[in-house]
């Protein structure tokens, strides 16, 4: 038998169920340099965009369907595993009642800051910590024609389960880098970049603010905002206007309404609908 | 003693921490009509709101600090009970590692749509699922100077753990009423609100529509968007535009965006920062 054909697995100690349930946990997926997706669409998404499966699940029940077979097709081409398992073994992967009929194993993409020399608006996260957060704002950049993403200094994982999921598919869509706060700071300076951090002491407004052609949006963590010397190091502060008892926004609703800002502010160039 | 002095509380079977633990199930918080804060600011906050508060646990490590002493007073002062637990009592309550040195339990408010009339901006959520989304609205409510909430037809529960937590505090200061589609929609023309519900197939951006004085924003399940009859009755559909690979925003990113574009519209008024 080829390393590629189809497998029915059925038993939940099969060594690729157990690969798969292990990329739940941050070193298991530092370790194999992966991550899982789930649902059909978004395996579609990773292929069309030249992801690297590994390995592909699929339930019994959908595995005629024709877009089941469109993933199995180019999957078997990529040299990828393909295992036929049972609903109940999705969701034993997936840790998750009504799992999707498909999920698949990815290579991770890192970008290096010098990827992004050539892009217009790049958003910059501090320390960000829930991977929720995480996903659903790698989910506004796609969707505001942005395509990079730089997370400073120690990260939540945005391989995660949660931020893979919360990101819908828009994973694949968003390079992204890591860096420290000086190499950031130096590359930024280099590459033309007016750098705009998000501070409740500044007293301008987001809308007040005119936005430079080349801008990269900084948000800072979720608890303490962003860093002094980060702050000092900004071409402006902008803050978003707040009332009621609220003192602040949650984190990925924050930076979207900054990126739809700044994206007005283009005429929303490259929108697609 | 009294039924309002502080009492120590050392097992997890005593029956007010059964009674606190059970309000992460929806049918006691309903049966109940309570749920749970936690964190002493939140609590604080709500009763700065003068919510009623019918229990409160608190730590011992944190009894004597002063914004402690302050919630225990009022708590006495509205006839609450008032139990000191240790933190791993805590953690069994609220099923979290390192939680709140503080834990309230609040009577739910329900609001009629009647109590609405004289709202700006009211928000219309259709059956939305996911309470961490249904918080984060809240939160973005509250720091755009709303106060009113409807959920239409069958929602998730805004006094879940997961609303509660993601609204950081703001459930206190938002005013939320149920109501089917038929009755919302009788009620808002004989009140003259001009209803706006976000849709795929519009073609007028959020940025291109002018909300009136008296506005509704509609906003649709995060999966199946806002139904016909709903859409077919707006008196505007707006679109938050789109690029790259998603097809669709976050229903919190979203509702959040168009919020801050409604109340940019009126000069952010009642902005406090």
């Amino acid at each position: 038998m080829k390393d590629n054909e189809t497998v029915l697995i059925t038993s939940s100690q099969n060594a690729q169920i157990k690969f798969a349930r292990s990329l739940d946990k941050k070193k298991d997926r530092y370790f194999h340099n992966a991550f899982r997706a789930e649902g059909v669409r978004h395996i579609k998404e990773g292929l069309d965009l030249n992801w690297k499966l590994l390995s592909l699940f699929v339930s019994p029940e959908v595995q005629e369907r024709p877009h089941v077979k469109e993933i199995i097709q180019i999957a078997r081409a990529q040299g990828a595993r393909i295992s036929v398992v049972s609903s109940r073994l999705l969701e034993t992967i997936t840790n998750r009642e009504n799992a999707q009929n498909a999920v698949g194993i990815f290579v991770q993409k890192w970008a290096e800051l010098d990827d992004f020399m050539d892009e217009n608006t790049i958003v910059a996260l501090e320390r960000p910590k829930d991977p929720g957060n995480l996903g659903t704002i790698m989910r506004t950049i796609d969707a505001t024609n942005c395509q990079a993403l730089i997370l400073l200094e120690e990260s939540c994982d945005p391989y995660s389960t949660e931020a893979i999921r919360a990101a819908m598919g828009s994973s694949f869509a968003v390079k992204i880098a890591k860096a420290n706060i000086t190499d950031f700071l130096n590359w930024r300076t280099a590459n033309g970049f007016s750098l705009y951090g998000t501070h409740v002491k500044s007293t301008k407004l987001h809308s007040e603010t005119k936005f430079a052609a080349k801008s990269i949006l900084l948000m800072g963590n979720e608890q303490s905002g962003i860093d002094d010397e980060l702050a000092n190091s900004c071409d402006g502060l902008v803050k978003l206007p707040m009332a009621g008892r609220a003192d602040s926004l949650n984190l990925a609703i924050a930076t979207g309404i900054c990126l739809y800002e700044i994206w007005r502010q283009s005429g929303f160039q490259g929108r697609k609908s």
